[in-house]
């Protein structure tokens, strides 16, 4: 699903600072919860609001969905959840090690085609950038319609070391409560598509010993 | 899917002893490979005619579906595969040590009462069992068509120290080739019920490695 172009985007993003996060800022911050792909922003909102101890850091190179994610930002009052506008290829590496809590992954680009493969977020070359930004015992948690992209990914992460707490092929019909739908998350249950979902965790840990 | 009562089972196995492994003639084989819960043998069969230099053992308790089983072998005068017909909780702990390369899981009994989660083949009793009889890099591979067997399946493998060689929502449209369907998969997947298969691979020296 593309989000149509919307001018007003980068002007609000411009704006609006307080809710955004510039990369040479990034590295202030520390303990906090990544969402890379943070789409319009919805997750991002609820997250915040649910938990308003926690930091959470939303990724999202697509200006006009960043732009929808500033506002509902700003228009609630958020000051917990930030956003940083740019691609999580070239912005992961920068995060300082051993700084997120945890990363969500909702609706990821599947990039379908073989070729494509290590663009995905949970491809081996993004599992190894995040080992080093992560702390002891933190979760990958994500969700998914495109079952090529979850199989995908239940592949690499335990080949990465990952265990799962939880694995749903029906994330609707499981017994997980307090789930936060995204806006894609909405539109997809709605046509009556199964959503994919696991949270996984890896014990840096173990690894070290095995060094 | 319950197989009816077939009063010629009994007799044909005490007759056909050729195709049958006692207990205590068990742990004259070594390096085979395991199918618990081989059914009516279909399975058994093709792998034992396909791989004729590789060593088979087949275990159901049910008596009927091992007579249906052992007519095959039989029938098709088959040497490499051997069945056991007893309970998998009563056999599996009198496998000598390091014998088994890998263990097949063809839709196994799913035990949908969280009470009953323990008798699941993939449960952390199952798991723990298994660990002892298997040689270094060894696999499990698993077929079901029951979605809540599957997650959890993937959970307790991840969790033990398995990691995923391959998982597939769909294995008859996937990019698994060589499949050998068993009677149940034939059935279920004519009525369009889809399977979920994954091959999860443990390397004990990692494991001997931590402790």
């Amino acid at each position: 699903m593309r989000t149509k172009y919307k001018p007003w985007a980068k002007p609000y993003l411009e704006e609006h600072v307080e809710v955004m996060c510039p990369f040479d800022k990034l590295n202030d911050y520390k303990d906090y919860y990544l969402e890379i792909g943070s789409g319009k922003g919805q997750f991002l909102l609820e997250m915040a609001k649910k938990y308003p101890r926690i930091t959470f850091i939303g990724v999202e190179m697509n200006v006009t969905c960043a732009g929808f994610t500033a506002k509902k930002l700003v228009e609630n009052g958020i000051n917990n959840a930030k956003l940083v506008c740019a691609n999580a290829q070239v912005m992961t590496p920068t995060i300082k090690d051993e700084s997120v809590e945890g990363i969500f992954l909702n609706f990821s680009d599947p990039w379908p085609k073989k070729r494509h493969a290590e663009r995905r977020l949970t491809s081996n070359t993004f599992l190894k950038r995040y080992e080093s930004i992560f702390k002891n015992d933190y979760e990958i948690v994500m969700k998914t319609d495109n079952v090529n992209l979850f199989e995908f990914s239940l592949e690499t992460l335990s080949q990465n070391g990952y265990s799962f707490l939880k694995v749903s092929l029906d994330l609707h019909n499981s017994d997980v409560v307090d789930n936060i739908m995204t806006e894609y998350e909405k539109k997809f249950t709605e046509k009556g598509i199964k959503i994919n979902y696991l949270v996984a965790k890896n014990c840096l840990i173990d690894k070290k010993m095995l060094k």
